[in-house]
């Protein structure tokens, strides 16, 4: 019978033991995601995988590369354009908007899979993951030292090196405007060196030429206006002052030209980067965006977010071990013996700290030592016809150097085990 | 501007703190079912919510409900039928072949969305979520033993009442064959009394008849031949044995009218029902399906499974306290401080067992307060102006019937915060 394979760039995660463990890192990634997110009194809101496409259209912009060229979208039964989420801000500035909770403040966190259409790459795939964090009801101020606070602590926490955060502000709508105009002005004339994606820009969304890749692009911007003559000085004074709270625990730089590549921010951006990510060096993004959910149909909302990509995050994490101690247990008897099952039962209870692995097989008690130590276990408990007649087991401590093993009541392996 | 509204039957969770926290209690029941997973050493695996539609037509069976009605499927940009996934078995089962890993054992467990497009009913969504196990290349014995022993600490872990486990075994393939003949045969002469429901399943799915809702069905059945007089009598010791074992913990009935709804079940067979559901009182359900793994292309690999609907079992559960202790904490200075934040950001590192909430309005010291006691906050702690000159901060007890207070330097602060 033929195999059914996978979709084109989705991935499975499995730990499959065959040294390629970007699973386990992605998993380890949420996990302490989740424990920061909770540190910071952040609650998780979770909003569907599908929405009208429209919505993103809306919100992230028609001209953005993810509505041109990514999204993933189909017709339902009804012949109504759905996608598949591309990102987390969109959907739940809905539903902040449908519950009628615009009015209010919020503190939020989320963290799932996301989807897009483009042709896989290296390193990119059509479901991938992303962590992120909304604040919401909350004017430029403390809500910009909490984001960079955040996102220190995540750098913290995965204890990465050789990251920099850059922030840049983008200023309010008339800052933005009269900067895009200078911008317009000023490149006009240098219009035929620029490159068909940069022309596009140039006409449909100047700020984004900033983050050209195009070297003459960015030789032509070296004498260009900086947002920073064109910004109110308490916008400059926001990022001086991050800048020299937090460059004790991590480096930070102010970037002019860091604009961000959804449409929707103003005000505060920022970014972090690693140079150990190669040439898409950037792992976290995000900045303020009080227009978006008046544009969809809300309330006037001031709001901040950013958002992680977890795969890329996950790789630049080394090697993950678990804190928690394990113990292999080992059924050796010559027929089923319910009652071993039910210790291991027991000992799940005991001490809920210590992973137990239970083997399921009907090997010899040679090979499942073997097993117990090949998957790095710190105790194997053994339980063969003998123990079970005597009500005992075999306590066996696989890491100490003399490799020592008693035999214990029932009873005794309970207190052992608790207080391990 | 118009709105944007959510998709049919898509929930959105969040705790809007309006009373309805189904979304907390699913929050929670995840990361307790994540618990319990590592405990087991149950190792993650996470496929993607998109697969060929083939995929589910063939493991769950062409004839299931779930293929006929609820498949949520489209055709993508090739035209080629693409389903998100209804359930998590298949897909886990489609990764281990294509990883060529169909001839290895593996204990792996489950967490995340599905999708049916069924008619939405109360209680019942498009998206909704499942975790589940998949105990992978093990024959009937310990697995059997294993799974119950899961269940049961589920059951325990949520201190769940009024629970009962019924288990059944259906035979090996012989037996499951001479069972339906022997039913088919007795219903022949009863089938102008069957429904059309009942009817196409004798023609198609005989044992399913079985889990007629149809009262007249039920009652013909009465006399109908059982599934116990064509098994093993080591089958039926293996349904002895475990209830014998586990039912100090949890109830355990054999039923042996207990079939499951997806085609693909053999041998061991179990379900977990709460009289606290109503009507449709399964919330964890699985069993073995030894013939799974070869039908989708692989090798023999034999497997036993269950899953949980988290939605149902999240509405079982009684209100959610964290365990956590939770500090408030109020800037109340004329001007930003970014001094103050920084301290918030370093109390975060000193005890992450505190869940810290900087509260980030402009308002006022009392209705800060206010808002520190609503949010059910342990502590406490408040930076003005005067506090930050002297480089103290005040200290509040909110859950002592004294509710005193204490000013304390900074560094005072970070040892008390870090002993609490």
């Amino acid at each position: 019978m033929d195999k059914i394979q996978s979709l084109t760039g989705m991935l499975d995660l499995y730990d499959d033991g065959n040294g390629d463990n970007l699973s386990v890192k992605i998993f380890e990634t949420e996990k302490i995601l989740r424990e920061i997110f909770s540190n910071y009194q952040l609650k998780e809101i979770r909003t569907p995988a599908l929405e009208e496409t429209t919505l993103f259209k809306r919100s992230v912009g028609d001209l953005s590369d993810i509505v041109n060229k990514e999204i993933y979208s189909f017709n339902d039964k009804n012949e109504k354009s759905i996608a598949l989420r591309p990102e987390g801000t969109a959907g739940i500035i809905r539903a902040i908007i449908e519950k009628k909770l615009d009015q209010s403040t919020h503190k939020l966190c989320y963290l799932g899979p996301m989807w897009r259409y483009e042709r896989p790459q290296k390193g990119r795939y059509r479901q991938f993951h992303q962590a992120g964090v909304e604040i919401l009801g909350y004017p430029e101020g403390a809500p910009e030292f909490e984001m960079i606070s955040i996102v220190c602590k995540i750098i913290e926490e995965f204890r990465l090196k050789n990251c920099l955060i850059k922030i840049n502000h983008l200023g309010n709508k008339n800052n933005k405007e009269s900067f895009c105009k200078a911008l317009v002005d000023y490149l006009e004339p240098h219009k035929d060196k620029l490159d068909d994606k940069d022309l596009e820009r140039l006409s449909r969304n100047p700020l984004r030429i900033l983050d050209s890749k195009n070297q003459n692009t960015q030789s032509i911007l070296e004498n260009a206006p900086s947002i920073k003559d064109f910004i109110e000085p308490s916008s400059i004074k926001i990022l001086m002052d991050i800048k020299s709270q937090f460059s004790d625990i991590c480096d930070i730089e102010i970037d002019y030209s860091l604009v961000r590549g959804l449409d929707y921010y103003s005000g505060f951006v920022f970014e972090a980067v690693s140079s150990d990510l190669g040439a898409q060096d950037s792992f976290l993004g995000g900045g303020r965006y009080d227009y978006l959910c008046s544009k969809l149909g809300g309330k006037d909302l001031p709001s901040i977010g950013m958002a992680i990509g977890i795969e890329r995050f996950a790789s630049l994490l080394k090697d993950i071990t678990s804190t928690n101690k394990m113990a292999s247990f080992l059924v050796v008897t010559s027929n089923l013996e319910p009652k071993a099952y039910k210790i291991a039962h027991q000992l799940r209870s005991m001490n809920k700290n210590i992973r137990l692995d239970l083997q399921l097989s009907k090997a010899s008690l040679k090979a499942k030592l073997r097993r117990a130590n090949k998957s790095d276990a710190d105790y194997a408990i053994i339980v063969g016809d003998e123990e079970l007649k005597t009500n005992t087991v075999i306590f066996k401590y696989l890491k100490d150097e003399s490799n020592d093993q008693e035999i214990l009541s029932v009873d005794e392996l309970f207190n052992i085990y608790k207080s391990i």
